[in-house]
C-alpha cells in the first residue's frame, strides 16, 4: 500500500469526516512525565475513527455495486461507521453483529438505518450467516481492517496527526494507537512514514489480547487464546490482518499492553482533564501514555483516543472506581 | 464596544486558545426536529470558554501591572481561566472562591499555581476580602464579565462560530448561549453582528436564575431572588452586567429558560451522542435546543456548550437518571 491511496481517501473524505482535534492538558503531562497529546477520534462521526474507513470504502466502490448495498461484520464501531456512510449515501447496509455487543452500539447501528443481523458468538458461524445474505442480495463486504480502502480511510487520521504535530512543534514522538486488527495502526503508520517520519507508531492492546505485540515480537502472525472476555470490546480481534501485519511489521515499534483497570483509569482522566468520553478499547493508548511512562521514549507522546461508544453503566463504573465523587 | 476589540483579542489568542469544533449528530437533530450544531467550548483549555477571556485580559495589561499579578472572583471556571493564563505567563494570580465551589474547580485552580482564598457565601464579604488583598499587593482585578477585554476574549468564540457556520452552510440560525453575567453572550453577539448577521444570539438560563431573560423582557437590569441553589453553578450571577446588558439588549433575542432536569438530560445526550463531558451550567443551551423546540425558530440551531468542569459524582447522577445503563 502506498501513501497515494491514503491521499485519495482524504480527498473523498474532505468535508465528510471531521478533522478531529489534538488535545492536551498540563494535568496529563504531569502524570506521564512528558507532554501528552490526544488525537480525539471519539469526536469523529459515529463516535469512532471507523467512519473514516467506512466512508472511504463505500465511496471507492463502483456505483452499481454501491447501489446494491454493503455488508459488514462488527461488534459495533465498524458497524456504525459503515451504517452511517451507507445512510448518507442512501444505499442499503446489512450489519452482522454479535448478540453481546454493547447495547448502545446495537441501537445506534439500527437507528442509522442498517439492517442488523444478530448471531451468537458461541454457537453461530458468523461468516456463513453473512455470506449467505451477501450472495443472495449481491452485497459487497466491507471488511473491518483487511481491505486497502479501509486502511487508507483510517490512515487519514495519520495525515491529520502529522499536520497537527508539526503545528504543535512536535517532530519526534511515539504515536500510540489502540489496536484490534490493525487497520488504524497500519493506516496511521503509512501516513506518518510519508508525512512525519520522526513519528513512530506503536500498537496498544489490553492484557490477554496482545496478538499484535506478540506478532511484532515474533515476526509472524500470532493469535489470541480468547476472543471475548475484556471490557475493550472494540479491539478484541483474534490476530493482525494479512494486509495490516506486513505494514505494522515494517513500520511499527514494539507493542504496549495495558490492564483493563488502566483503561478505566484513563477513561476517568479523559473525563476530568479533556472533557472527552472514551470507551475502554478507545482509552488503551492514553492508558499506556499515562501509566507506562518507562516503556515510552521521548519528550512527547501522542495517544490516539479511537472511540467513545460506551454504555452509561460502564462509564459510571469507571467514574465510581477512579473519579473524585462520593 | 466594537468588533475591532474582538479582532485584537483574537490576535492575542491565536495559537494560545483552541479553535473548538462545531459538532453535530443525527440523533440530536431527531430530538430537536431541526439541525443542531454544538460549539464545544468544554474542549477549550481549562474546560471552559473562560480561558479566552482570561488570556485576553491578562495579555492586554501593561507589562508592569501584569507582572505585579491579578486577582479574580469566581466559583470556578473564570478562576481556572485566569489561573491558567497567569501560570503560562508566569505572573501571580489570587483567586477568591466560595467554599461551596465544586471540588474539581477548587483543586484545579490550586493546581494551576494560583493562590486560592476561600470565603463563605453566607457570612463573608467577598469584595472586602479581595479588595484588601488587591490593595496590599497591587493586583489588577480581572472581572468575570464586566470588562471590555474579557468580553472581547469570549467574543473570539463568536468569530469561530461565524466561520464554522458558514462552512457548514448555515446562514440563518439562533445561537443559544449559556448566560451568567453575559460576557460570553455579549461577546458572541458582537462578533456575529459583524461577521454573521443572520445568526442571532439568545441567552439561556436555569429556572429561578433567569435574570437575563427578565432583563431583556423589561428593558432594564433585573436581579435574581437567590444567588445559589442550582446545579448550574457556573451561571448563577445575580444580574447582567453594566457593560454586557446594553450589548445584549441591542443584539439578543428573547432569553430561554430550562429546568435543572433538562440540563442533566442534555448532559446525557452530549455524553452518548457527542462524546463530550458537559457541566450542568454548560449544558443549558443544548437543553433548550433539544427540549424547547417550539420556542426556537429556523431549520438550524447552534448551541454553545460552554463548559465541562463537573465533579464525577454529579456526572454519574446525570447518567444514572437519564442514561441507558443498569
Amino acid at each position: 500500500m502506498r501513501i497515494a491511496l491514503i491521499e485519495a481517501a482524504a480527498g473523498r473524505l474532505a468535508g465528510r469526516a471531521r478533522v478531529t482535534p489534538l488535545l492536551s492538558s498540563p494535568f496529563l503531562d504531569e502524570i506521564a512525565g512528558r507532554r501528552v497529546w490526544v488525537k480525539a477520534e471519539c469526536l469523529q462521526h459515529t463516535g469512532s475513527f471507523k467512519f473514516r474507513g467506512g466512508w472511504s470504502a463505500l465511496s471507492a466502490l463502483p456505483r452499481e455495486a454501491r447501489n446494491r448495498g454493503v455488508i459488514a461484520y462488527s461488534s459495533g464501531n465498524h458497524a456504525q461507521g459503515v451504517a452511517r456512510a451507507a445512510q448518507i449515501m442512501g444505499v442499503p447496509a446489512v450489519i452482522v453483529m454479535p448478540a453481546d455487543a454493547p447495547r448502545l452500539k446495537l441501537a445506534n447501528t439500527r437507528a442509522m438505518g442498517a439492517e442488523v443481523v444478530i448471531y451468537d458468538r458461541a454457537t453461530d458461524d458468523r461468516d456463513a450467516i453473512g455470506g449467505k445474505i451477501a450472495a443472495e442480495r449481491g452485497l459487497t463486504p466491507v471488511m473491518p481492517f483487511d481491505m486497502a480502502d479501509v486502511i487508507a480511510g483510517q490512515g487519514t487520521a495519520g495525515l491529520e496527526i502529522a499536520a497537527q504535530a508539526a503545528e504543535a512543534g512536535v517532530a519526534r514522538a511515539e504515536v500510540l494507537v489502540p489496536c484490534g486488527g490493525g487497520g488504524l495502526t497500519a493506516g496511521v503508520a503509512l501516513a506518518l512514514e510519508a508525512r512525519a517520519p520522526g513519528l513512530t507508531v506503536r500498537p496498544v492492546e489490553p492484557e490477554g489480547f496482545d496478538d499484535a505485540a506478540r506478532s511484532l515480537a515474533s515476526g509472524r502472525i500470532e493469535r489470541n487464546a480468547a476472543t471475548a472476555g475484556s471490557l475493550c470490546d472494540a479491539i478484541l480481534t483474534p490476530s493482525p490482518g494479512k494486509l495490516t501485519f506486513p505494514i505494522m511489521s515494517r513500520l511499527c515499534g514494539a507493542g504496549l499492553v495495558v490492564t483493563e483497570d488502566e483503561a478505566l483509569r484513563a477513561m476517568e482522566a479523559a473525563f476530568s482533564r479533556l472533557k472527552l468520553v472514551l470507551e475502554p478499547g478507545g482509552a488503551v493508548a492514553l492508558a499506556a501514555a499515562l501509566y507506562h511512562p518507562a516503556a515510552i521514549n521521548g519528550d512527547d507522546v501522542i495517544a490516539v483516543a479511537s472511540g467513545g461508544n460506551v454504555d452509561a453503566g460502564m462509564f459510571r463504573m469507571a467514574l465510581e472506581r477512579y473519579g473524585d465523587g462520593p
